[in-house]
């Protein structure tokens, strides 16, 4: 199933999309659970609530309702993964991994994203153009974690993801680098462009699906997810080693070759620039920097 | 006044602690107000409510609470600074700075801790063994955010704190650096001791305290935040610089020299040390490691 987070009506409401893309039926939800979007679902799933039970809302045209990230505020910062496809390692060596471990199959390198930049498909992401001048996109397919645990091994990895969504990982280079640590560059206020739904985990093989990336129409980055350094279970492994996951938690899992910093020479982010990200077997987003 | 948050006959409260520090006034706050703390006071707060309006309920010696961590639950991951004393950024130069930017003093390096690592004062730490042989205390002055904001000035930023609290920013050295990006090797499960209680701002000057650290009853970690590399003030505006920040958010300002790792042969704790770390104008918090 797709599960959509939107506003209908004035309200915030959670659903899932039919299988033509072209209608939404409504989950019976209270508001404050509505308003968490497929956050709450995910919760009650890993409680062992039966989410069919909730299908008996009103269907609607997906022409009329407005995307919203399909969780619009996660419970913490979102764990990101910083270098996983092998020819992004090597386009970025000389600079924005220029500190790290030339071995880059010997542990993934995490961070995060402050839950609070997270924006829906078609939302504006703003360019802090006082601060940085070099903002870049990073298409990723994002892991969403069902039921929680501490130590999960990678065997038992896969039981654990309720779904997968898309992620905008945008990233002011200048400042992830000149902090050393990546989270402030990774941060700015509408820097995660999140959508457009949450597919859940039995209809994406998310170890083969193709990732692609347009600015303005041009093709960017384009890659699958056969190519990845680390493979989703050994992501969630490495990240729920010694620490609780838990259900809603977010792991973006790096991106391909093909950022602007990459490019020579780079080409980064302008007012008015269109970055779309689509992800076979789950759709599309795309933003608007202004 | 001094704000603390704990459990007393089997209830969450939130109190103000005596002037001698002998007994708590308990707030009256909804039950599910006081379940998250200090947390509540500080948006109250900072959305212009008057705290002295809440203060009529019962007064209980302190003898009969345990506290727990003044913000049990932080709404996002801890801001943390990662080298703010010259002297510390010299122990660990040739180590966890390795790959560090050798200008101590260009931009602060900030990393995250997971919320949901914090306990209280007197709770005990899980040394994760089988994870990691490293495990290190860093005792800091951690400011709590009161009004929020986005691009901070220095000018402004001392307008912004509520309070002080004292964190514990246990650290998994090995995980740590083989990240590369820390946040994975510092957000343990139990990882972030915090308390006793939140300082209001009118009574303590950050820009010039002690803190200090034992282990087992030694003297290691015994600085005045006068030395910091980078102020309060500069901290603030670095992390709100395109980052909204919220009330209730927590930046911990660094560690002092004298880490276990900087040590001579490097001394990690082990199962039943303890560790208390104490700051003028604060208070103290004690925790044993299992």
């Amino acid at each position: 199933m797709r599960f959509a987070t939107y506003r209908y009506n004035g309200q915030c409401c959670v659903g899932v999309v039919s299988s033509d893309g072209q209608s939404v039926q409504t989950l019976d939800l209270p508001p404050q659970d509505a308003q968490r979007g497929v956050l709450s679902l995910v919760e009650l799933a890993s409680a062992g609530h039966d989410l069919a039970s909730l299908l008996h809302g009103e269907t609607t045209s997906m022409d009329d309702v407005r995307l919203i990230a399909p969780i619009p505020l996660p419970r913490r910062n979102i764990f990101c993964v910083g270098r996983n496809y092998h020819a992004h390692a090597k386009e970025l060596s000389g600079s924005v991994f220029k500190a790290s471990n030339a071995d880059t199959t010997a542990w993934p390198i995490v961070f995060t994203k402050v839950p609070e930049c997270v924006v829906g498909h078609a939302d504006d992401v703003s360019l802090p153009t006082e601060l940085s001048s070099q903002i870049d996109y990073e298409a990723e397919l994002a892991v969403v974690i069902g039921t929680g645990g501490k130590n999960i091994s990678r065997q038992n990895a896969l039981n654990h993801i309720f779904g997968y969504t898309i992620v905008n990982d945008v990233t002011a280079r200048d400042v992830q680098m000149r902090h050393q640590q990546w989270d402030l560059g990774k941060s700015f206020d509408t820097f995660c462009p999140m959508g457009p739904w949450i597919v859940t985990a039995d209809e994406l093989d998310g170890s083969d699906t193709r990732v692609r990336c347009w600015v303005n129409g041009e093709l960017r980055q384009d890659a699958s997810t056969r190519d990845f350094i680390f493979d989703i279970p050994a992501l969630i492994e490495t990240c729920s080693r010694g620490i609780t996951l838990f259900p809603g938690d977010i792991i973006a899992t790096g991106t391909p070759a093909g950022v602007g910093m990459g490019l020579n020479p780079p080409q980064y982010l302008k007012p008015n620039d269109s970055v779309r990200i689509e992800i076979d077997g789950l759709g599309s987003i795309e933003n608007r920097f202004v």
